[in-house]
């Protein structure tokens, strides 16, 4: 009998996606769902990024420079400059998505056996990456109650071993909405550089911040060579299909390294650079635009939960999720029971249960993450529908 | 001092790129350099499938299916019907070049230290996935004098420990073009079936065979749990740039794992999944032409080789590669040399050194890799270069 690697057993199916059969079922049924458990924005990718597309001027589509198309990666860097993050483009390597920035960075600076500590609730691929790269993923826990703020830098000490190279901030954060603040980040600096570690940012969602800016890992003074930036365009310009992001940092040797990672697998797509290139000629009030429709959404999501009996979300300040805690006794049970034993008029809400999210098990058991990808009208309906629902559920506790 | 992961370190540089600085040297010097190093076709890419990128309807560039669009595996089921692999859509996982289908295979079915044996001269980004993995690639040395053949199956069981979990093949073969028979493929058969192996294939060059058709390792019977297709639209219809591949089994647990790392990266690029969809949809004379054109080629290239004294090129039978041992003292010095001292009319040629496509040291040091990408024209030209050079190069052998 041929055997399937350990660490394919061990890769995690991914927690959002198990409950997809329910959910076909359910609309087989004639039950309409509205989807707050992917971050799948309905926010139209931009008409110039598609016309950039629909223009495109080639006869080949050829291979592009492994590290990416060099125009691209010079307005990357303009883009970078404008927020703040002053990168020279070859400092830039254009990546496969965020997720192949994740890969590289973890397969360029950790080793099989290494570690990783990482704020939970966390990106549950995070996961996925860890175990493709055989490292392994140490969670510090932050709480609903703190609003997820950054956990007390006394419980990463507790964490760090011989095995730790590298600490995750995703920021603002997925799936918590944390908009973690510079005297956070300025914590996290003291921590890197006492214990010599890379501080991999995630900060595919740096536009969308509601109270004040958001504060990059690359506004940190003194730590070029730990920093290293993944991101991608995919919720920046509701791209997310495009699987164009960005490895970025200052580590010269890091970048060499990575290099060869990109090398390997030839380029990222080119049709995708191009649209990513596109977009960063977008007007200045592209994001102004975006961030008031995120804003009013996330101001209505928030409201409509805090006023449902037992129920508590806290505000958050950035990216397009909340995550709240319901009176119920289990997650996972629960999403699936709105898939499967419920409607509202014909209609139910599909979320993403918090367990997932979480590396410690046990975790995330009363809470679920709501991504507010929906217009403000299909937020009411679903919020009408989680509003029934827990008045109903079998397991609903007090 | 910060580290890069042994894996960091380890990872090969690609064996081609290292010469692009000679070569970007002597264009800025004025001379033409005709590029026979890399496999990057001047065929244009069909226009209906540019067409299907610039007609593209949509408004959001959202995620797709991590297994690929369902439309777009289903054609590919029709494809491969119409080339004999009668595999069902829901056996495709369309992934994000050939690369990644390899990375996932090797990621999917052997652990890190585990084993994949490899005819050499290979494809040199094999390393690269291998050392990502974390496995070993045992190479077993096919010669220029067979003609690059199959090596005699006992070679094969001569490297065969307990960590050994899989052979690949890729046919027709980057770099030597070779075209295996049906009955050295019954004899890989034989021996995976022996040691409980899983083939991996590579099949990326498969309607270019020009004496005879392609038999791939989805022909064999018998072997459907151990068998893995390993493509890519890059050549099939000069489409390098879209990074569009495909992991094809009839093993049911391996697709359950391999799932599972497609849905931790999210999808491919829905843009070239269009592309791919479209390609599928060429008039059947398409690969009539290319290959016409392909043979064309070759058959000069070949001529011209075995013109020149003390060279020698045997007919490769597919792909679009020609391996030639020549009369040097080293191949990575002559390609160099090509570039920084040699020029002929103002004109050199660039090629790919063999040593970099050997598992074994010290191996392919008097052989170079041509791919035959370039027109006719180009192809005479770079010829005499080539011929001009032998007859001057210092390192010249008898």
């Amino acid at each position: 009998m041929l055997q399937i690697s350990k660490r394919g057993e061990n890769m995690p199916a991914s927690p959002i996606r198990k409950l997809v059969p329910y959910a076909e079922a359910a609309k087989k049924r004639g039950t309409k769902v509205y989807h707050l458990n992917i971050g799948q924005p309905d926010i139209e990718t931009p008409k110039e990024v598609r016309d950039a597309i629909h223009n495109a001027d080639f006869k080949i589509l050829e291979y592009t420079h492994s590290a990416g198309l060099e125009s691209y990666r010079k307005k990357l860097s303009g883009y970078y400059h404008s927020v703040g993050i002053n990168v020279d483009y070859n400092q830039i390597i254009v990546t496969t998505g965020g997720s192949e920035a994740i890969l590289f960075g973890f397969m360029a600076c950790l080793d099989p056996g290494d570690e990783v500590i990482i704020p939970e609730p966390f990106y549950a691929n995070y996961n996925g990456f860890a175990i493709a790269a055989g490292i392994h993923v140490v969670a510090v826990t932050s709480t609903i109650e703190s609003g997820f703020a950054l956990p007390p830098i006394e419980e990463f000490e507790k964490k760090i071993t011989a095995k730790t190279k590298a600490i995750v901030i995703c920021n603002p954060n997925n799936p918590t909405g944390y908009n973690y603040s510079e005297k956070e980040m300025e914590e996290l600096k003291a921590i890197i550089l006492k214990h010599n570690l890379y501080l991999f940012a995630d900060e595919a969602y740096r536009e969308f911040t509601y109270e004040g800016k958001q504060f990059s890992a690359m506004h940190l003074t003194g730590v070029d060579d730990h920093v290293v930036l993944m991101d991608t365009i995919s919720k920046r310009y509701s791209a997310c299909g495009a699987r164009i992001g960005a490895f970025v940092t200052k580590n010269k040797d890091l970048l060499d390294a990575t290099m060869k990672f990109a090398q390997m697998r030839l380029c990222s797509p080119y049709l995708e650079q191009l649209a990513g290139e596109a977009a960063i000629d977008l007007p200045p009030d592209y994001f102004d635009v975006t961030k008031a429709e995120y804003q009013n959404r996330r101001d209505l999501i928030v409201q409509r939960l805090n006023a449902m009996e037992g129920v508590y979300c806290p505000n958050p300040g950035g990216a397009f999720y909340a995550m709240a805690k319901l009176p119920i006794d289990d997650s996972d049970k629960f999403c699936q029971w709105l898939l499967e034993s419920f409607n509202h008029n014909n209609e139910t809400v599909m979320l993403a249960p918090a367990t997932g999210f979480y590396g410690t098990a046990g975790l995330g058991r009363q809470e679920v993450r709501l991504a507010y990808v929906l217009n403000l009208t299909a937020i009411n309906s679903a919020m009408d529908c989680l509003e029934a629902a827990l008045k109903i559920y079998p397991g609903r506790i007090v």
